[in-house]
């Protein structure tokens, strides 16, 4: 392993991991933050991404060996003390374990469309702008082996921190790509999706609805729900609920909705 | 409607909105902070816990005087302007409803399971420290018709600001209760509960599960999951997930399985 130790927070090596907060805020120019082993873990297993350092707290630097040892031998794996660790990343680091890694060119929707399986079960999102529910949904999606994530403009980003830690590394491991919605409805259409819409408005309970070869599951915002001429040209599916109770949270949704269509 | 105008920050009739942040880590003494509009209105409406006070940003006045209109004529609403509702508050709340509940007395374990009715759904927490799992937790008991919360002495307060504001009111509205788990293990087998312990290496998938009139379903933490020794005492049950996944989060785990076990 290429272990590079770090004593001055202000090292240019370690330049992409300063003050993480801030830097969520302004982006990172084509580069995201792993956090945490089973992140990391994910990032070097699966090869969606490059990754290209990590920055590992001395003391958790035996618990993630195995780990790090999926990287080519000459990955920078740079390596600080508790102290210059909290003020490189800005904030009291006590997970201790980074790593940055690279977006590479953005799939263009249609192309990963295309490529799915014969039998495949894609999430389509529209609107979802928080981002523990969008780590929350990839998260479910892993879980339950969706094949895609497609993602209208409005989504925000499943690469940020936040979100890539709520989905406990799923944003990396599950493809994503962004689209337009109409384009994307006709391209599903095009090829034998089934294309299923949850609102709490569904006219079929989900319990009622047989998986199909190909399905593509849409969700919407919790507060506006899926736009109205979305919901005009899809089929719609409920999930039933107690009276008077208001919504389900889109990420509960989702669990509920692909642990239904799922094959596991 | 008794309204109060208030314009002094420290004024002694609304020290109980000074500071919400750094008073949640202390205690209200046997108060809760409610907030936001459809909080206020499960606050109000459902009875369970009494409300003493309500504090409303003036031009959000308008909008919630509907749901005021639920507590008694002499319930006091202070209404403050902007600032000086950020200056109580110790942040900038824009939002702008909050309320002051009270714990009353905790309600006897024991007791409220003697009370549940003869077709009933119980939800038992072993272990659930965290406020965004608890409040969404009892979100998904109060969408799908969950007749009470059972709480072992290591899980959080459900009445804590964020649980309550995760759970949009659920909190307040689901009957809940904190034990002892071996007592209450008992105390459910007596009164005719089957019990299942959802966890990943459970023996019967959900799926091949039938719903009997009284159940209970124990969740544990995700990392350690329920202990063993409760895990061979109940029949542990699965939900399936694609190879290689580590776990769901336990508050997508209790939408599916309450889902699953809902008469709605």
């Amino acid at each position: 392993m290429n272990l590079i130790p770090i004593d001055d927070p202000q090292d240019p090596r370690v330049a992409a991991y300063l003050d993480i907060r801030e830097r969520d805020l302004v982006g990172r120019q084509g580069r995201f933050v792993a956090e945490g082993k089973v992140v990391l873990d994910l990032l070097l297993s699966t090869g969606r991404f490059a990754a290209e350092s990590a920055l590992i707290l001395e003391n958790r630097l035996a618990g993630v060996q195995g780990t790090l040892r999926q990287a080519p031998p000459d990955f920078p794996v740079y390596v600080a003390a508790g102290e210059v660790m909290d003020r490189i990343a800005g904030f009291h680091m006590h997970r201790g374990i980074l790593a940055i890694g690279i977006r590479g060119a953005p799939a263009p929707v249609e192309i990963l469309v295309e490529t799915l399986p014969r039998r495949a079960l894609a999430v389509v999102l529209v609107g979802i702008s928080n981002h523990d529910n969008m780590g929350a949904i990839f998260r479910n999606a892993a879980a339950f082996g969706a094949d895609a994530v497609l993602l209208d403009r409005t989504c925000c980003d499943p690469l940020y921190r936040k979100a890539i830690r709520v989905s406990v590394g799923a944003a990396l491991k599950v493809p994503f790509a962004f689209g337009d919605t109409a384009a994307l409805t006709a391209t599903l259409d095009r090829l034998g999706f089934s294309q299923f819409a949850l609102s709490p408005s569904g006219t079929t309970d989900i319990r009622a609805t047989q998986r199909s070869a190909r399905l593509a599951l849409y969700l919407g915002t919790e507060g506006e729900g899926l736009p109205q001429d979305l919901l005009a040209r899809l089929r719609t599916v409920r999930i039933g609920m107690a009276e008077g109770f208001d919504s389900l949270n889109v990420a509960a949704a989702s669990a509920i909705a692909l642990h239904h269509f799922s094959d596991r």
